[in-house]
């Protein structure tokens, strides 16, 4: 695996330094730290191989990898369940989509507690009501009371125990059309309420009100974003503006939607002559997987028991 | 979904059959029925929005969604985990790689109760020892007795409670290259102990080895296979030697992953630009997982709801 | 085990009637059916071999026994795993606490058929608001709007398998302070909206209110309780007020508790001497986890194969 | 709770020393350690607030918990879904029973990695063959070759993380009647592989074998044992042996059982009256699970809230 930020690793290409404080350094970088979108230790493992040096375990990817929608269909331990996978794909920090914290204050500090506990580096809590709904569908999103938010934002600060874990604050504002005047509010809120960066999300096609958020912010707080309806922009823009974060939410399982539909249907209507060799050979998932790796430890760690079998 | 199979269903798809029956009655339709291999509950919804009948959910591409190698690393509950969202992705009968059975015939037959509870529609047990290899991989297969393997099967067809839920035995003879007359005497063996089919599995890159076996066997039980090396063959080919059917196990996965890297090394060298129009957009994500089926619900369940707010 | 209600079964005691109409032919016998309370797969164990025909997967009891508050503290899936551990410890027929629902109508449907789906009779849901605190815990307790749970239970009857799997509607007005009109209302409101059964609720140390919302009922769907406060009441008391149904939804575990707190105790002051008569033998234990039966099935499937190997 | 091994803790009661750091230096104390079975977060919870400075997270106990035999009958996965319980209960160091380790030495690898990532202290893992049975059950205990067991206690060794993290060889000879000697190489043996500490266990009556050993090891490792038969024994002769620790390790599972069943007869047959006075009230139940730390909480967190609602 290509390891991008060069710091003295084991053996097994771990960090002394804590996730959290990993994901700090990243975004504390000049120039936005590029976050690829994961969803199960495949595409966790995948993207490490890229050369990306953090890692967005997205909501809306593991709702749809289980096969349910990213309306909290899947319960909070079922994510972590694949926030796990994700973590123990790689070696590279991993900031989890906490949607709303599932609940309340209690909920929501049990849930990044938890979340620290299995290795990751940081959760993103945003300003809805639960059930929440995914931010690209429909037109009925609910903010959370300001105070109420900014609460659970300090519980979930209090409770965690490595200092470096980040607390990512996300507010809905401009997907609920609340406007940009709200948005600035609630991010100033949710940093005096303990918050170490903010996530301001839109789903415009161009990233006009995230550039004036952005302008507006004067970094406060490293300020990260998911360029997913705005992809047109050019990366040097979100350097302009000064962003310490993008994340490529979604794309990864985006790919993998498209190329099994293909395949399925190429399988279904023809047999797999024309796919063979459009696909992934088995070798290929082989290496990726290092099964090379197993076949060298057997040969380390099972030479002796053979010997006295 | 394209539900294949003509059978009377509930408004949801559902059948009254039970997902045993269903698979019985697949296999037991002239011609081989092809079966499409899920890791999860995406892969499975596609296998199901193509038309397959039935899906296969795959040991290899389960345990590689999770970011681990295919030699028993997953725990059999992980996997069970995986298996319950690819059988809760569509009304298809599931058939589930339960590998070695996890250790005895005592975990084997916790292994199929549990599937059955689930609601899979068969399990298939391979005659390797625990933890056993993936088939593609290295020589080292070694084959577990024959009356030890027999007496896993008939332990799981004693535990089970629907008479239609499907024990399929697969032989790695072939694989082990212990040859011809053993997988036969094995087969034989295992029909004799229960089976209610044979999974008979080559890594050749031609047909010929399992040719001769579907011939010397004479249909005493339905034949499974998975071309996976053998890919060229013709369908017809394996219609015209009597295979009951025909699994595509692992090229979801593989064009999944061909997918994702293009799409990680697209981003990673040049962003979004030239990714986002081979990828499946959002809506296309939410048609999926039907999104719309919600928005419709909501209206139904929660209209007095706001009423009475 | 003992297996109260005369039923064709299988050798491994289990009836060909689904768990749902196990249940609701307990709770239509005459006289109220003592369900007894489980939170794990040996307290249900236990249960069920005590006599009792039905088991309550207690809340509050899998909660505490996971170690965590009855708030909502533990995720809907983790108390599922619970449950599918209280259904496959016996033949019972088990009715799930299912809270509020944990979230809307969705979130309850997806909890409702994953409790069908791992082989639960039925699924209490109470009418608060996520996230609940236990009944007997303060003042706070906030009731649904009526129709909001109304369509709840809805959406759930409608999202079912089984006809037969049970939806009981719990109204917590009396532990709100409501009153016995509004306990009523709400109870008639369920019943329309879909109920199975309606369990109400009380803290009283006295049957009184109980006994006055029984009589104002009349008989209109079966009644279950939990009379954990006015244990005081005789148990023809419950049979002279129509009840159909009497929980005793948390006294095994307070019992495991006070056990265990002396046992520690014992064991930090002075060790084992005096505790060791007190406490189960092994040989208890191995009995009623049935290690005999393995060590047949051992010989039984194993012989063959030692044969073989 | 009371923290008995005083060190400098935050305000949660949590040690900045590893749980591995805290659990060696309790060993390294003059005297046994005294080390309480748990089997989920109640058992955990209650231990440590008797006093107790180290839990041990028993297979057996946490089999039976889960209402299954001790036979690796549970997935180690759902194992350490208990482990974590466990842990998350109390903040006291966790020495995890790891079986054989589930398979060879990778999937024992998995399961160490895993406990360690979930906060436990160590893992104790045992020289039998997959599947095991309960060292108290039988006669029929197969030793694994020595050399395959170094081996997979180096490849534990070598995967973990904190070097402070325990690895506790468990030598089943006795218990497989193989004599003492064979006992002392075998632990020498697994020193020399990397273990840790060693635990010697034994099912006679008396301690004479265990005394044996103890004389002769001479204190080349920690040494610990679980007089669960021999539990005659003064804890002063365990001193004078120079062990290292002492595990009650079923003891209150055992209580509880019996707890359970006279609370299951005692209601069947009689009702609640003679049993109230005689189980935990709730209050206490609500104490142990610390209710009002949670009320609390929410006047800190939520007041701003319910002002901005």
């Amino acid at each position: 695996m290509t390891i991008t930020n060069s710091q003295s690793r084991d053996r097994l290409g771990r960090s002394p330094r804590s996730p959290g404080a990993l994901l700090r350094a990243l975004l504390a970088e000049p120039g936005p730290t590029l976050v690829m979108g994961a969803h199960d230790g495949l595409s966790a493992r995948i993207a490490a191989e890229a050369g990306f040096p953090a890692l967005w375990a997205s909501g809306l990817c593991m709702s749809t990898a289980l096969g349910v929608r990213d309306s909290d269909e899947a319960s909070w331990t079922e994510l972590l369940g694949m926030v796990a996978r994700v973590v123990e794909a790689s070696a590279l920090p991993v900031l989890v989509d906490g949607d709303t914290g599932y609940g309340n204050f209690n909920t929501a500090r049990r849930f990044v507690t938890r979340a620290e506990r299995i290795g990751a580096a940081g959760v993103c809590l945003e300003d809805k009501v639960f059930p929440k709904m995914n931010s690209f569908v429909g037109d009925g999103h609910v903010l959370a009371p300001v105070a109420e938010f900014g609460g659970k934002l300090a519980a979930c600060r209090d409770a965690l125990r490595d200092p470096d874990f980040m607390i990512v604050a996300r507010t809905e504002a401009l997907i609920a059309g609340a406007g940009l005047a709200e948005a600035l509010d609630r991010a100033e809120a949710y940093r005096l309420a303990g918050a170490d960066a903010v996530f301001i999300h839109s789903r415009k096609p161009t990233v006009t009100e995230i550039a004036e958020f952005a302008r507006a912010w004067e970094g406060r707080l490293p300020l990260l974003i998911a360029p997913t309806t705005y992809h047109a922009t050019p990366l040097e823009e979100f350097a302009r503006l000064g962003l310490s974060g993008v994340i490529w939410a979604n794309q990864s399982m985006r790919a993998a939607v498209t190329a099994m539909k293909r395949a399925c249907h190429s399988l279904w209507a023809e047999g797999p002559v024309s796919l063979e060799p459009t696909i992934a050979s088995l070798d290929e998932v082989f290496d990726l997987m290092r099964y090379q790796d197993l076949a060298d430890d057997e040969k380390r760690y099972e030479a002796r028991g053979q010997d006295g079998a």
